[in-house]
């Protein structure tokens, strides 16, 4: 097909969820997709899902992308940039420091290798969860060195782009301080907190609020996966977590003597300092706080849901975000819905107009 | 009218969100309601917004609620006690053990006080956020003491259940340490974790994803209100942050040496510990996982997510909880949507059939 940057074939080492959706998204563009894992179950499943074909002899790929767990992803690269000797490597592991540190301990020819990473995470893995459109509107960060020229370079981006993915260049270490900041440090802070619900009265958790919901929701976040990206990530998190215990310290100090002088002032800042750290994150929710919110309440029974938005659809209304939002039991749930703000005076109009009742609203 | 339990008149001080939201509720139920507050011109506000009545010489009402900051609350309380002789008093702070501990100490006749908090939290205040149905549906903590008669201490209960909320009963000391545990250090924890994106690079936040921002979301709100709550809470509060700063300090032990015996282990168990205390919260996202997730494509444009929710009404689905994701810029967004079990392989099918790409499906 003509509307790819890969020429192909690309080979992809590890048929699980990544290796699956890259080999099903270049295969929907008729790239010639080699596909290998060292289990032939995977291997024939991921096959069989038309993520890419088995390896024959001679098979001389454009590209590689390694696809498998951080603690063997230096070595099976390694592996591949001796297999073949023609081929540009990437990976795709959460990690980028420890990979490129072990290849380059270990004499690999590094001019053919560059580093990647996906942010596109799935609460589940495997090649059944596979999506050839996993990557749409993702960023894709390409952590560049010295050692490989920008020609070479290219062929990742290519891939990035081919997927739908949004490319961001970085560093390996800007790479890993960065994911310890926004990924792995919030991973830990929510598992420490849900981990203190453990063994908590009933009576108490019965008061958990949405608040509660969202601070620990990625704390249901499988084990396992987690050891091996945070033991090879270990120094850029304990540089975060480290700040983030002085911090605690403070607060801690600061509730321990609540009347002393600077003690509200320094709760105060706290809280503030997290209001700023909000709007640090860009999108929906940081930055400009561009949408305005209304709530709507909603009874709770089939079609609903589907008449508020079809009405807010007839208004012209375009949502940014959507909420729904019940107590369990309760026969009524609320609609948390984000707009622009110059379009949501006329929403609430017109909603209430139609008899919904407006909880809320307001920027 | 003759379907509400309390007499009246009902007296609340305080025209806040809280005071007026009540006010609105038991006036719609034709409850006689005297309002209250420092501000003449916070008064008149809640008084136009049909919360109320002002009050008149010789009134004698059955309630109070006093509606203030935590910090005045014991203070309003007191007098109002010495004021009505015959009412019997609550409040709706979100600490319970310092305003009894006030009254007690300053003598007052806490016979006809209990205290009370509903959780019915908004991000905004004021007269103007009331709302009648405010507390439909939402726990609201009554916080008995021995020096109360049941008999007396029902009013509260029929306050509760005037406003269609749901009364859970437990010690002042029981719910102190429950709001921390559930509410007041979750603060705290989003808080500081936000405050750590200050100064961070754009490129860094730029890879947030949504689990940052579901983790940061409650670190928005206002420092004023959570430094008054934090102060009064400050013991329960410490003790919950005590054992989380020593979990805190065995990952840090475990990430500055991953690879010495037992580290690995000890990340483990956190994020293990971090999946059961995920589990012990009740409600949608709780405890019995009851309902399976699908993630639906949906493209960015007015009316898609109304059409996807209508065909999902016409397939007789209710919708149980339901999330709508994009990135900025992205031309395609993810609608989250929570069905019984059940339902879901139906669902699935009758999606597909009209076209609707399924990203993700199962519990």
């Amino acid at each position: 097909m003509s509307d790819t940057r890969l020429i192909g074939p690309v080979r992809i080492v590890g048929a699980g969820l990544l290796g699956t959706s890259i080999g099903l998204g270049l295969s929907a563009k008729g790239i010639d997709v080699i596909l290998d894992d060292t289990s032939p179950a995977n291997l024939t499943l991921a096959v069989d899902y038309g993520a890419g074909r088995l390896p024959v002899q001679g098979d001389s790929p454009q590209l590689i992308v390694v696809c498998v767990p951080p603690d063997v992803t230096g070595r099976v690269v390694a592996s591949e940039l001796a297999a073949f000797p023609d081929a540009i490597v990437t990976d795709v592991a959460s990690v980028k420091v420890p990979p490129l540190a072990e290849l380059t301990a270990s004499g690999a020819d590094v001019s053919r290798y560059i580093g990647s990473h996906p942010l596109a995470g799935r609460e589940r893995g495997g090649a059944v969860a596979g999506r050839a459109d996993l990557f749409l509107g993702r960023p894709w960060v390409i952590a560049g060195h010295d050692g490989i020229s920008y020609r070479r370079g290219s062929a990742i981006d290519d891939l990035v782009l081919d997927l739908g993915a949004i490319p961001i260049e970085m560093s390996p270490e800007q790479h890993d301080s960065a994911v310890a900041l926004v990924s792995h440090v919030p991973q830990l802070v929510a598992s420490l907190l849900a981990g203190r619900l453990v063994g908590a009265p009933a009576a108490s958790t019965a008061l958990a609020g949405q608040g509660l919901r969202d601070t620990t929701r990625i704390a249901s976040s499988e084990p396992e996966l987690w050891v091996q990206i945070l033991g090879a990530n270990a120094a850029s998190v304990v540089d975060v977590l480290r700040a983030y215990r002085d911090d605690l310290d403070g607060v801690i100090d600061a509730l321990e003597r609540p009347d002393a002088p600077g003690a509200r002032r320094a709760l105060a800042e706290v809280i503030a300092a997290g209001n700023a750290g909000v709007a640090a994150i860009p999108g929906k929710h940081g930055q400009d706080r561009r949408y305005s919110q209304l709530v709507v309440m909603v009874d709770d029974k089939p079609g609903e849901i589907a008449r508020l938005l079809t009405e807010i659809g007839q208004a012209g209304v375009n949502m940014e975000d959507l909420r729904l939002e019940h107590s369990p039991g309760a026969q009524v749930g609320f609609a948390e819905i984000s707009v622009l703000p110059e379009a949501e005076p006329r929403l609430v109009a017109e909603l209430e107009a139609r008899g919904w009742r407006i909880a809320e609203a307001g920027a």
